[in-house]
């Protein structure tokens, strides 16, 4: 595009100064020419607001540090960029950030997932651009995609490993036997684990970014109050040996999808066929995998987390909603006309592992198989299985509902047939009904 | 974005009412109340130009059918989709769309590479907008990533798996032994083969992606005439076998890359390590990876070719071109601002697998391992195997320039203790320097 000879520096101030901050810092420094050249005009970094100004920052120049975040997000610069986390004093700022004429970019998922729509509204209102790319699967290129390459299609499901903490140790317990008290020392010796594990271990962080990928894949409000979430604490060894034995592997997801009255949005862990494109993403990376009914299968796959992978997913915002300053141009609004209400768990219909010790005798099967049977759920596979001395059955159903599942484990507990409930979880992955 | 009370309708004309084209004329009226939300504007197909207007095509209005195209590309519709492919008429159907006003969106392979500077100066000249997701990997988001999503980054590297024939037929190869010319019978009674074959088999297909994939991955301008070559009509069983033994897969590969004083573009087939996420790309799949600085390794994965998945993309540009005609936005335009000379293959480094026939006596590995030394290349494995009755040798080397290792391949098939050089070819994917 042919800009103007000498159109006026487009300027950036920066919310946070963390890993992330000074990573962006650091990005919009090294590389001023190539930004410029791509935006059409120079970027300048004006102010970076931390809570110590007094603190060295690598890669900031000592002159942008200030601790006055208020001034900072009223400063009326082209583009702020929040990544200092958190809900408050992050919401007000942007929302003063906005009010001042400034685009915003943010990283910011907990803000996103609890009221995302006081964002948009604002944006939409104050005629400026929201952006937040870094805030689903750090470095993946997938919010874009999924809000503009995909807007003509309809996308009927999403399956994402989005927490890059519990699929390293899942994947540990897959690949090395180790028991889940191991894998968490391990995760937190190795700094892996938030402040707070239960964000990362319960399935909170995970469904923080499965509320704003719902939200953009359905057209429809989804917040993190809507997600149905279940953590990976209660996986056992027993039951990652079961999956290994079907094939299997197991994965903490985030599923939204389609129903045929509204969507469902859940996170938990999940076994998928090792054959599944998702089943072969090791160790801390994310991947999302989306289904649409013109695309068909689409994956994405990349870092998750970490300072420079998450600033260049900031930097990509940076540089498009630049270039819509330059070109008067902006960016897509919020996206909510569908209106379709969040569905109850109990209506999220999927396949089943159910994996039970039971009495060593005659009749057993026969007497589980009409506990499925009486609640409406049909078997897939059964597999007898031995649990040092008790017996074992791993059940694999087709498709059932939650409501028609919990019911049959119920059932199953009272079987004098049936000592334990071993394990429970959902099947996904799998082709055809 | 909130938009005016009844924004007027935006058109879109049609070039070309094939297997693409009818998908794209079925999704616009099965999906007008979505696409109307999403642009904020109601999206009308007005004209469908194809070869033979009596003929009926599912999907489309008849009404809408007109041989005409010169007068559907000159008709002023809001947006015009070029699906027929090809050079001529297509380029002076598009120039002829952007003059009247039309952004265009088209999935022209061939003619971007050909020749896309053309089409971006036209687009610029008359302030409007192209687009082209689908000429490269079909369904897969991946252009607007790497335009806009990295558009903060740098990147330095980009493999790709575009071509989904030659990647069916490598799969087969490896996962069921077959000869290559069984394989290729195959695919030709599967109808998987352009009607020229020399497209998908000698790699230029492959080699009008990884001119596009190039261009933008390195804002400089690469024409299909600067990408080396190499298809997979020499791959032998042989060579796949030896890949297997060493852990390692063959697939036909799309590589662009920076080096130190310019970039390099090629496509040929490549050994890959099992555990390389583009090893488990199988069957008539695409994916895309690429190495950034900050964002390091990302993976684009889906469907490359077909009518649904295709239309998808074009969809997704149509959605985005209507947004931009709606907000009053542009689109990035072409970027090749760095001027980066296109290296010849010689310059490219990288590590080589060269399968040698031997004499079966003392003193042969030594005289191997001279030549290799005498003409600067590192071996990095040497394994010993049997070819029938021949004695053989498989060798992996360090990196070392293309240059060198021709020079050394020339030096082994003179000597008198090399029967014949069975294979050679590239590594890609292995870590470290």
């Amino acid at each position: 595009m042919s800009s103007p000879a000498s159109p006026r520096p487009l300027t950036v101030a920066l919310l946070g100064g963390g890993t992330v901050g000074s990573q962006v810092a650091r990005i919009i420094t090294e590389n001023a020419h190539d930004l410029s050249e791509r935006v059409g005009a120079s970027v300048v970094l004006t102010a970076v607001a931390v809570r110590d100004a007094s603190k060295e920052r690598p890669g900031i120049p000592t002159g942008l540090l200030t601790d006055d975040a208020a001034k900072v997000a009223a400063s009326g610069a082209d583009i702020v960029v929040e990544v200092m986390g958190g809900i408050e004093p992050a919401r007000s700022l942007i929302l003063s950030a906005m009010e001042h004429g400034s685009s915003v970019v943010t990283a910011n998922k907990a803000l996103l997932a609890a009221d995302g729509a006081t964002l948009y509204e604002a944006a939409d209102r104050n005629g400026v651009d929201l952006y937040f790319e870094a805030a689903v699967a750090g470095a993946i290129p997938l919010l874009r995609p999924l809000r503009e390459s995909l807007a003509g299609d309809q996308v009927t499901k999403v399956l994402g490993i989005v927490n890059g903490t519990t699929n390293f140790m899942l994947t540990k317990m897959d690949e090395e036997g180790v028991d889940y008290d191991d894998v968490f020392a391990e995760a937190d010796a190795l700094g892996y684990l938030e402040s707070d594990p239960s964000l990362d271990i319960d399935g909170h962080d995970a469904a923080a970014k499965a509320a704003i990928l719902a939200e953009l894949a359905f057209h429809t409000r989804v917040t993190l109050d809507d997600v149905y979430c279940e953590g990976i604490s209660q996986v056992t060894a027993d039951d990652i040996r079961a999956a290994q034995q079907m094939g299997f592997v197991i994965k903490l997801l985030a599923v939204a999808e389609r129903a045929a009255d509204g969507v469902i949005v859940r996170v938990h862990p999940t076994m998928l066929p090792r054959s599944h494109p998702l089943a072969a993403v090791r160790g801390a990376f994310n991947a999302v995998f989306v289904e649409a009914e013109a695309a068909g299968e689409v994956m994405f796959y990349g870092r998750g987390a970490g300072g420079a992978p998450t600033a260049s997913a900031v930097l990509g915002d940076v540089v498009t909603a630049a270039r819509n300053k330059v070109s008067g141009g902006h960016g897509p609004g919020e996206s909510t006309y569908s209106n379709l209400p969040v569905l109850p768990i109990g209506a999220a219909v999927t396949r089943y592992y159910v994996n039970l010790a039971v009495a060593d005798r005659p009749g057993v099967l026969a007497s589980i198989a009409s506990a499925f049977a009486d609640n409406g759920v049909s078997i897939q596979v059964v597999r007898q299985d031995g649990h040092g001395d008790e017996a074992g059955l791993i059940v694999r159903t087709h498709l059932a509902s939650d409501a028609a599942l919990r019911a049959t484990v119920d059932h199953l507990s009272q079987l004098d047939t049936v000592k334990r409930v071993l394990g429970v979880m959902r099947v996904e992955g799998e082709a055809g009904a």
